[in-house]
């Protein structure tokens, strides 16, 4: 009846296991994988050039056909962010907090597994590996669900993953890939309360929309940028621009790129022109609100568009750019508090009262001053690469690396101790 | 049409103030609370008896009135605890981390409030105090929606709730109790995820899954304990009688009460009489499997029953007691994976393998060795109370208490730093 239920008991079964293997060989397995990555990636790229042509044919946009590409640069990437996370503490059996009480009772707060986790993405080939390797190194069983427009790409790389799983002795069955396409078992997948302990949708609102109506088992949602900044009026105006243009330009297909720019009107006659010029160049697309559009009209025509209804709550996922022009830092402010969706937002400016009003009332997962939005990122921030980026409060917020795949249990030892 | 979103329209802006306010105002409501709660207790007293005399009207059973019941000695525990409480550090505020990344990038991880908590909750008055306390001191806004059990006292308690924040110069929004029983704000209050950041039921089974399958936000669930102890063959066995009636009489109807006792085979004939006759004399109705009855049918008769079908899985919040033989650590191991709601289980036992084993393969919140398990207590373990006691994995296991109430945020600030 239910296809995915043998996966669900292999999984949980996998988990004891995981639990007690030792931290060399989870970082023999990483460097293993790391080296095929590097070194024997003909397989991959093959099986990836399949999902690209697939792609095109099937006449996939630009943005996801980046979104699903690796080639051997990436793959380097990939295997340096592996290599990095061997390095890392293992978390298991870290001890958070000892204490002895009052009466006697040795407490202590040990870092545990979560246990299973299992993951719906779509077309990115590099999660797999991502997800892999932090549920490996944090002792959980990992369940994927791919999109289909990486199913080649993915095949591929859990043949591998699975031949580096058999080498340092780690249980095959601690990464399953779920590699029918048909929809119906997300639908299962959802509901494995019993075997599955979280679940992470990786993909756009409708997934995580989905996953949160009707997932049986705790979710991790997030993933979905709605990126501001903000330039200030004291803002350096030729190194905001530099700023800016990384944040959209450098990979617009990414979560963590910036969807809205906002402007001090005090600045907005000078600043406007030179962010335009440089973005335009670049191929973005300018959305404006009305007060931008006057401020352009005379500098360029190309490029520029009026800003629609809802344009501010999109995630662009592109080269368009929604840019509007305000009064007061406070209405900046506003504006983030109704169009964020708490992934990454920011301030450029030399004045440290504005900065440090952004800094305590910003309520997003990764506040920034005078910086690219670009950073929101587990690898950048050191945590060993990321499952996903949060943007929920419980748990884990921003991006969830190691730390955030695990949880603790209360040790308590007593002699006979009774409570009074 | 939603009587309850000006509740919620009002929570959101209190906790941006709330957010600001100084620890040492938090503190002096704290002492100011606990000393009212000492020495100006009538007014909740009086309104107390009302409830309890309702209550017994109403045919409430003897586990019920207790929950319900307030009294100088509780109250003053309940200052005890305060006054605990406004020793403790402020969370918010501190830093969980602070690195510098290569790039030159200043990154922290500082600790905020959730935002806004609601709490549904059943018969128990001074759950309302110890939410709005933990509230206030982490920084959140509190919406309490009590039972109708206790509506009287739930008043009088917010009453001087209202005052003494008023005193201390805190909004008294901070905290707002739904004082109108009518049930169908309860199905209003779980959809207000616009306003909500966490919903914590504090009940039943009933009432969490109404939580979990009807909110909208992300709750916290937990409190439902099914506890288990395991005496080992080589537990000191007078001791363990007096752990195991520690657990079960202390207080039976709360949720770290012992509801399964398991005994190794070994010691079951010299054990199982001790602990009975002990148990007995407390009013304790044991529910034995076949082995148990066995082994008891000389000594007793009189509170030995015969377990039934769905007892092992039962969270027995009273004087019962259901009882198992097992053959070796193992199957005692297999029994708690099975039947524990992953609350509290333990070991009595002078084997230090045994220990370990338990220690290791038991998943739950709380794990003891050599203790009785009503420990599962945010205040005994020194987090400051609890708000609840969650059996989830995700954000905070056990005793929520102060920390579990926050979260953190990202902090970047550069120099107007790009991502190569």
């Amino acid at each position: 009846m239910n296809e995915l239920i043998q996966t669900g008991i292999i999984a949980r079964k996998t988990a004891r296991k995981l639990a007690q293997i030792t931290t060399a060989q989870k970082n023999d397995f990483l460097l293993l994988l790391a080296e095929r990555l590097k070194n024997d990636s003909q397989r991959i790229l093959d099986a990836n050039q399949d999902d690209i042509n697939n792609g095109r044919e099937a006449g996939l946009n630009d943005a996801l056909i980046d979104r699903l590409l690796l080639n051997q640069s990436r793959l380097d990437g990939i295997a340096k962010d592996l290599m990095e996370l061997s390095q890392m503490p293992d978390p298991i059996g870290s001890m958070i907090e000892e204490k002895t009480l009052a009466n006697g009772i040795l407490a202590r707060r040990i870092r545990v597994p979560l246990g299973v986790m299992a993951v719906i993405y779509e077309a990115r080939p590099n999660v797999t590996v991502d997800i892999s390797a932090l549920g490996i190194k944090s002792g959980n069983a990992v369940i994927l669900r791919g999109g289909k427009e990486t199913l080649a790409s993915n095949k591929a790389l859990v043949e591998i993953i699975h031949e580096c799983l058999i080498s340092t002795n780690i249980p095959a069955e601690a990464v399953q890939f779920i590699d029918d396409p048909d929809r119906e078992l997300v639908h299962q997948l959802v509901k494995l309360d019993k075997y599955v302990d979280i679940l992470i949708p990786r993909g756009g609102n409708t997934l995580q929309e989905f996953c949160k109506q009707h997932a049986t088992m705790q979710v991790m949602t997030g993933g979905i940028g709605i990126c501001h900044l903000f330039v200030d009026e004291s803002a350096d105006l030729e190194r905001a621009v530099e700023v800016i243009h990384n944040a959209k330009v450098q990979r617009p297909t990414v979560c963590n790129a910036l969807d809205t720019l906002l402007v001090h009107q005090s600045v907005a006659a000078e600043f406007l022109p030179m962010v335009a010029a440089r973005l335009i160049s670049s191929g973005v697309v300018l959305k404006c609100d009305p007060t931008t559009q006057d401020f352009l009209a005379i500098d360029s025509q190309a490029g520029i568009q009026s800003i629609e209804e809802g344009d501010f709550d999109r995630e662009w996922l592109s080269l368009v750019l929604g840019i509007k022009v305000v009064v007061f830092v406070g209405e900046a402010l506003d504006h983030i508090h109704l169009h964020s969706s708490q992934h990454s937002d920011g301030i450029l400016t030399n004045n440290p009262e504005n900065a440090q009003r952004f800094k305590s009332e910003v309520d997003s997962a990764v506040v920034y001053v005078n910086a690219s939005t670009r950073f929101t990122d587990g690898a950048q921030l050191g945590l060993g690469g990321e499952v996903a980026v949060s943007t929920q409060k419980l748990h884990a917020r921003g991006p969830i690396g190691l730390e955030g795949l695990t949880t603790y249990k209360w040790i308590l030892e007593g002699d006979y101790t009774v409570r009074n």
